[in-house]
């Protein structure tokens, strides 16, 4: 099995890229592969319908590509104005228009740190939608990460222990659910 | 009172912009101002967290500039894999960053034209959260506009009587709702 | 003016009714009328689309009537398996179905209060969907009260100062809002 | 494998329950066990948070016990007021108090039908949240039909050679999902 990890975040020290390490550590430790991208590498011109009439960017080419190896995805989420960043629904946007579909039949984990309490919910739940339009199995679980100061330790670990039990078994969970719905 | 109106589209021919089209003339004809923005004026990079500590385009600036000189926002929105278009959102996230919030206090109207029989309505109804999150009033009907290529007759006017009349006495309702809200 | 408040909670020490009361003294010291309901006020049976057929049972009417001398509607509502109770979707049901709709041209403010962190955002956010059908003016901002173990004072007021003034400032915008919309 | 299939709807000619026999006799037609249920075996008093307190309805333990056979649940639900029956939530919100949760790890599959052109698509892309709060695996793609005076034939099929396919072949990628996810 091998999953493709990321932030959707450009800041090397944003909390939404530490919670993705952290999932990918996870992941790695039971043996299954990771291809770990950072967001810079899909950074793409705005999806422009008149332009995507003769063809779709490189860079989303290759975003699908990465996306098509693995059997699931991901995605760790800052929220900006109540939803999911622009960039991500650009980046669906444009991957959308590649047929056929490289991105059918995978799986989704959907994840977010935010300062406040909420933990970026509504965001993630917004989320859900588009991916859906693109035929993944969303995993129906999210992990919202609230007051993101207090929640990592020096190790980087998620400081509470319910938290982290929590965060851990959810990714065992989504692990199992791919590998029953894609992977052998 | 003023309205900003556009279209969240590239091409000329869009049903989208036709839509919008329709909206500015039945406002104009009633001695509203109206301030016709093609979607490229308003074509900037995508958001990046990193670089938006040392500041917001030109283009981000300039959209934030002409809709703080409107009273209202009518936004004509096609619908990508079920939800809005990546772009529109980077807009508003860009825009956001901006203090004070150019957007707050002002009111919106929400319109979509899909070749589908559902004409974008779930892309609508996710719309709202963002442009409520910037302090907008949403105008809570929207126009979601299905089948496309009968919609229009040949004076680009609605064509179905029962749909014409339905999307004009929304726009009366929403110039009062802008009237009471905003505008003296 | 006149707003009728409640909580959809029929639990006497219920959160949800403490946040209503709050709200209510609020509006009741600007010299608003309120209406203060009992959620048990509002027991009807379940909505069953054979029986609607002969007519509305006289406890929604009974609604209808007292949402109808009001200006608008303040609902604190709890949050049960991420949305709002099928109790308020309920009564929003039989309501829907007395010709003309009695609620068109109302506004409405939406509050929640959970013992966890989220507050119920995404309960609230999922009912203004219903509201809006029903054609009220949902006030855009909205207030999710978190940790309601530690939320409220001896003298059942908010003990964050910052919870109070926000709490406080969004009645008052809400009063706003109702005035301009909807009452002299 | 066994599906618990039921519409939402106490209406015996109810287009919602047209299309839940249609899906119930494709499913057996592939030797899969259907338990079909009436909705007016799920008529239960509206939950009340006091009256949880010491127990849940004969009737909501009835519900529960059936979908516990279950593998899966096919629901099929008419859209009031731009979201699904509040008559729905309410047996979600009674199921729920139920330790251990009966319905985790279930599918879920969502159609709906109605009168005008957008099938109840809000309604769906709604109901997801609450019964993926229950822990169920909801699938993906949901069958909103419009038009349904017109949808179908003299043998209760659906008129149209497409939909109809479409129909069939999202019933059969459901029933895969669930022998993935759920049944050996």
């Amino acid at each position: 099995m091998k999953l493709l990890i990321f932030a959707a975040s450009h800041r090397p020290e944003s909390v939404n890229r530490k919670l993705a390490k952290l999932a990918a550590a996870h992941v790695v430790a039971q043996n299954i592969d990771v291809d770990f991208a950072e967001y810079s590498e899909f950074d793409m011109p705005i999806y422009n319908d008149e332009i995507a009439r003769s063809g779709v960017p490189d860079i989303a080419q290759s975003f699908a590509h990465r996306a098509s190896k693995a059997d699931g995805i991901v995605i760790c989420s800052p929220e900006y104005n109540w939803s999911y960043p622009g960039s991500l629904k650009n980046i669906i946007d444009w991957t959308s228009r590649l047929k056929p579909n490289r991105l059918a039949g995978k799986t989704a984990l959907l994840m977010s740190a935010t300062p406040g309490s909420r933990g970026g919910i509504i965001g993630l739940n917004h989320l859900k939608t588009p991916l859906e339009a693109l035929q993944l199995f969303v995993f129906p679980k999210v992990f919202p990460l609230g007051y993101t100061e207090q929640a990592f330790d020096a190790e980087h670990c998620l400081s509470d222990k319910k938290q982290r039990e929590s965060f851990l078994s959810m990714l065992d969970d989504y692990i199992l659910f791919t590998r029953k719905l894609c992977a052998p």
